[in-house]
């Protein structure tokens, strides 16, 4: 299984505090070694960062932990591969342009033997995940050839993943840069920070933060994560099958899969 | 206008040398200091790095810069705005999947008013650059619904291109992993180095290497730029129309485009 880690934010916000703790899950504090890699939306532009190396000992993950790129979704993945051999091609998360935006999409779980259903796009690596996301696109792209409103989309969306999660796991992040949409079918959890800010604590290496220092009283800003990054706040755990579409730190709707 | 540059060689190579010298001219030795971008290929996977900054001063070109990431196919891109706002969105190259392998792409030039042609592709930012792009899959995508042959690829291609050149300003770097194709219509440059090899220093920053220390008697490393980034070494200027197609180092196929 793999790590995952998202935010949703109302204001340009970096990920560092939270990925020093993630960061140490590659390899270190946990076993998830097989490459990560992080998508950061700012505007209708997306940057990715992709490693196949351990993401304790990467260069490049020390450059995220360092560098503060300020962004309003992010998604993040540190992957123990099982499905599909350690490469950069299968390393998460997957992008694809559709509708003229940039989505982004990162896996924990497994569905074996699934394979994405005729339509534009196509795995370029071979794991169950990013097949998983060239079918739901495919679905998207099949039924709208254009963006359809809201209701429909999570509509189409979330038809797509009671089917996913009936054959298997399927733990979700997904983002097109105006919203970020996750998806637990065993394991997820947030939390939303707002003002009153306080200091937190990382559960997987010695570090603290006070958000105060770091924030205005208008800030909210959720992290999404496969388990709780922090020792001294409240997380909530997601259950099975509940989704949520967050905008702006906010899960502006919410709801269970139909079984 | 903007800096290009590219990479084919027959061994994964790192570009570290080369970007020294030409990430100077991101806004020191040269005025391109509205973004920059580089995508390094590793078998199917590609991944890209870009950065909105000038890349002279910029903590992720440094990362470039020292990191040695090897790779048969490189493109990298850095920006003086034309036509497009400085944004993420707006910073070369482009990548989208085409036949499950990513196409990568940066251009130098500029046609004015050009729209993308129907299909599924549709360009994220306002460039012209990233609407050619779109425009060339949407052809190659609406002509071929599975990868086709290379002779029908390249014809494909470069009847496109000769339609682009015809408009405007089109020097084009374009790669899908297995190969690097290249276009000149005003000004490109190569140098391939192979055994015997010697030392070369950079035009732009006091800067010298030899490849005999880092080679070996195989290796056959073929560098594209805009203008040439060495002093002391005989490039080879591309003339108007003129194209190639790198595989492993070597110019594969050329040509010129038909008037």
């Amino acid at each position: 299984m793999c790590e995952l880690m998202g935010m949703s934010a109302n204001v340009p916000t970096d990920i560092c505090f939270s990925f020093s703790g993630l960061m140490q899950r590659g390899g270190k504090t946990g076993p998830h070694c097989d490459g990560w890699g992080v998508a950061f939306y700012e505007g209708k532009g997306v940057r990715c960062f992709h490693d196949p190396a351990p993401c304790h000992s990467s260069a490049i993950a020390q450059l995220i932990e360092r560098y503060p790129i300020k962004s309003e979704n992010v998604i993040c993945h540190i992957r123990q591969a099982n499905v599909g051999r350690v490469s950069l091609a299968n390393t998460h998360p997957f992008t694809r342009e559709l509708w003229g935006q940039y989505w982004t999409c990162a896996h924990n779980g497994q569905i074996n033997g699934f394979v994405a259903g005729p339509g534009p796009f196509q795995p370029v690596g071979n794991t169950d995940s990013e097949a998983i996301f060239c079918d739901l696109l495919n679905r998207l792209r099949g039924q709208f050839a254009e963006q359809p409103s809201q209701a429909e989309l999570l509509d189409c969306l979330t038809n797509a993943c009671a089917g996913y999660a009936a054959r298997g796991v399927c733990n979700l992040l997904l983002s097109n840069g105006e919203w970020l949409f996750t998806l637990c079918t065993t394991k997820l959890a947030w939390i939303t920070r707002r003002a009153p800010f306080g200091p937190a604590h990382l559960r997987d290496v010695e570090m603290a933060v006070d958000f105060q220092e770091h924030t205005t009283p208008n800030d909210v800003v959720t992290v999404i994560a496969t388990e709780p990054l922090t020792s001294n706040e409240q997380w909530h755990a997601c259950q099975p099958g509940e989704w949520h579409l967050w905008q702006g730190g906010e899960s502006i709707r919410q709801g269970r899969l139909a079984d």
